[in-house]
């Protein structure tokens, strides 16, 4: 019989007890910058690595995020702050469950980043994947830049809002001067770094087999 | 360089994969009933077998998200509505990551929680912890039962909001007749049936060494 004297709530099984089953830390890996300027990209080949090497991970991106969880939200400013706290809870949440959470979105704005890192505190690893504008229109992947300049898209970051540089980002890499690979290895050196992973983790990394690019 | 032609942004790691590294499938474990009930109790006393088993586990509840992700909704009916929304979201990811998510909320309308079926399929597995209203109200734990009897709280499930007792639950646990070993074993029984563990899981189950109740 449950009686009143055996309401135990409180988790038995703690962040640490996940980190020590999963052999590794968690953290969330905040990307951070321009669209096009390669955050899903750098994350699912740092999640590639670091899945090879036997961590657990999980991205949070668009796909899955702004078409579910936040799918309520506009693109409004106050919605785009709401989205990024969200997205912050969301990683507070993967943190504790052990995971290494890799979130990639613009989040352009230094106020929703702060905002993140107070929730978040040393969890968060904010990385600027800097990369210019130019290129990134060059790119432009989706034909948002071409939309935006027609005046399709409105607060289009970049064309039509800002974009407000990290200034005290955790690691920044040039996705337009780097390679996929020499990114990864960047991040991957982080978080060795940071204790979030270790040397043998590092030794198992896959690295140079990634998808050819 | 990362050049136009580059931009695999889909996931290379799957559910799969990650099934596959953890050696067990993920679900949400949706645990639903009366406050007292003993949902958050049964949620963590699964949590703790299905970690000594090996297995990687998260509990979602109010602790962690009534104060965090849903921080921002009230306890209107639409509120509590857009809050069974996100948590059935929440789930999705989990089990996307490869997590057996547990969540223990009252989630008393029949509504939302076709609506989270719906979302999650065959990946949500409905838990109705069936404890009389008397039992609930007699162990009190909280003192809420007292409150919503003189009035104070409103819209209090059992009192005065109705609990709409689940039609097709995948399993029903009558918390006030037997133990939260007895409940706990027929909770990892029928994962073993569906297939979210195996019985090597099973075997290393320590459930007669769970904390002493």
């Amino acid at each position: 019989m449950i009686t009143d004297n055996v309401v135990w709530h409180e988790p038995m099984v703690k962040r640490a007890d996940r980190a020590s089953r999963q052999g590794h830390n968690s953290a969330v890996l905040w990307f951070t910058g321009l669209s096009g300027a390669g955050k899903s990209t750098i994350a699912h080949a740092v999640e590639y690595e670091l899945h090879s090497m036997g961590c657990h991970t999980y991205v949070l991106d668009g796909d899955n995020v702004r078409h579910g969880l936040c799918g309520d939200l506009s693109f409004s400013a106050d919605a785009r702050s709401e989205n990024i706290r969200r997205i912050a809870e969301l990683g507070k949440l993967f943190v504790d469950a052990g995971v290494i959470a890799l979130s990639a979105f613009i989040s352009p704005f230094r106020e929703d980043r702060r905002r993140a890192k107070k929730l978040l505190g040393d969890d968060m690893l904010e990385i600027h994947c800097a990369c210019s504008l130019q290129e990134c229109e060059r790119r432009d992947v989706k034909g948002m830049y071409k939309r935006a300049r027609r005046g399709e898209l409105a607060d289009f970051t970049g064309i039509s809002s800002p974009y407000e540089i990290p200034e005290h980002a955790d690691l920044i890499i040039h996705t337009d001067q780097d390679s996929i690979q020499e990114c990864t290895r960047k991040v991957l050196d982080m978080l060795l770094q940071r204790g979030i992973i270790n040397d043998q983790h590092l030794q198992a990394s896959t690295v140079k087999d990634a998808p050819a690019v």
